[in-house]
């Protein structure tokens, strides 16, 4: 097995370097990317993945994604992966809450007309986004109708603090996975195994997951890549323009200036040790 | 006055560039921001802007920033922006549509609870997400509404090819100004002035634009760096880990695979000069 992650995890606990470093880690991990789909390529010249080769999904079948909506979730932690997967090919994307209908996510936005979660009999993937309030998804009755899809699903996957959420279930026990960076280590507190990076998985794929919110895109596009091929993926970002240019280098506790990570940690006590404290869990 | 993104205008129309070129674009870029911010500053040592150096709005005044949705609009286009302004010090941001209440965007995605336009009575910043069908948002009713408020705000703006339904109302003649870079060249059919580029302003600010989808990231935090000072905006995008990490260069006609641009090219025939036809536009 070849995690394209494994490149990423010599990056170790949070610290700071340099752009030149992460530039050299990214080749890296495209280049791994090219050998887990198979195609024996880098960057933009690989072939799609031979059909299942992965032992999980082959391109040309149907795909189902579930986006698991909740009270107090953050919309661009699934509206980056939901922009990506609404076009692929042969994919359909639903979205579901526990009592289905209209959610109420951080900031009062409001996402409407969801399924309710016991109505979907499975999935093949499902997605759990993060929040900024966790206590709804982490009740009972939520993370039951989350571990019973996600034991049935091929691929087991979550965006951001969503990666706790699913922990909690269980299903990450002895797991590898992402998740924001002011929460990643209480991952562990789960049984998960925290990997402070950008895209983890584990199992071959049947466990993908991306970081703090808008690494929910990079997540995608990983996904889309291994599951309906690097060709439909590299047309999907060239779609969505995905051609990143931050204005500042201020994205990750490894680069951005001390001062705006003791901020964080003000406002989220034990943020730079990946142990901040959210409202739902322990 | 200093646009940010004379850097990148001398880019020129859609060619293919290798990523070294446009790391040079991007260090250039963000040293002239923080020119602009008045800190005198490069990239995450500016200080604040000092208030009223733009003449536009004091970082401690409060803002008022509207969203305007309609049905066919695309979700990431908005989502990426909001998530950066709502986390702004002092800045409200609103979503209003013609009719109010829910919209259903691309892909059947229902957005809620929005105000009526007419119900708003000014707004600071204006910003005008674009979709996969204009055709709504082109109406007489809905661009005199988008019209009576880009006239009376401080900011116009627009992200995607919600540049063309800004554009059509007027109020972008003889400005410069972003769109998707399958749609940007018909800016020129509204009077406006086209610039493929991630990020454009004009007006000293009082006009800023992004490029396609996934560009209201960069976009938004171009903008909060503008109106609420660098450090509230290096600050959001570390709490949103926006450290980006395609896992391909395939984001822009520029780098991408020829073959992917000419797919590109089979579905919205005319996208590769930036002349895609949509409904709703002429």
């Amino acid at each position: 097995m070849t995690d394209s992650s494994d490149n990423h995890a010599s990056a170790g606990p949070l610290t700071r370097a340099g752009r030149s470093r992460r530039d050299v880690l990214k080749f890296g991990s495209a280049a791994t990317l090219g050998a887990v789909l198979g195609g024996g390529a880098v960057l933009g010249h690989a072939t799609p993945a031979p059909a299942g080769s992965t032992g999980l999904l082959a391109p040309n079948e149907p795909l189902e994604i579930l986006i698991v909506n909740y009270d107090g979730g953050t919309l661009l932690d699934f509206a980056g992966p939901s922009e990506v997967f609404h076009r692929l090919p042969n994919t359909n994307v639903r979205y579901a809450s526990l009592d289905g209908g209209n959610v109420t996510l951080e900031f009062g936005v409001v996402y409407g007309k969801t399924e309710r979660l016991a109505d979907i009999h499975r999935t093949d993937v499902i997605l759990v986004p993060g929040g900024s309030n966790l206590s709804v998804p982490m009740r009972p009755a939520y993370q039951a109708q989350i571990r019973r899809l996600a034991e049935s699903a091929k691929h087991v996957t979550s965006v951001c603090n969503g990666s706790l959420v699913l922990a909690a279930t269980g299903v990450l026990q002895g797991k590898r996975s992402a998740c924001h960076w002011a929460f990643v280590n209480k991952l562990a507190e789960y049984g998960a195994i925290p990997v402070p990076d950008r895209f983890v998985e584990d199992d071959n794929g049947r466990f993908m997951s991306g970081g703090g919110v808008t690494a929910g895109i990079d997540f995608a596009l990983r996904v889309a890549a291994k599951l309906r091929g690097q060709q439909a993926a590299e047309y999907t970002q060239l779609v969505i323009e995905y051609d990143p240019d931050p204005p500042f280098h201020a994205g990750h506790p490894r680069e951005a200036r001390p001062e705006l990570v003791a901020m964080v940690d003000k406002k989220l006590p034990g943020a730079s040790k990946g142990l901040a404290r959210i409202p739902g869990v322990r």
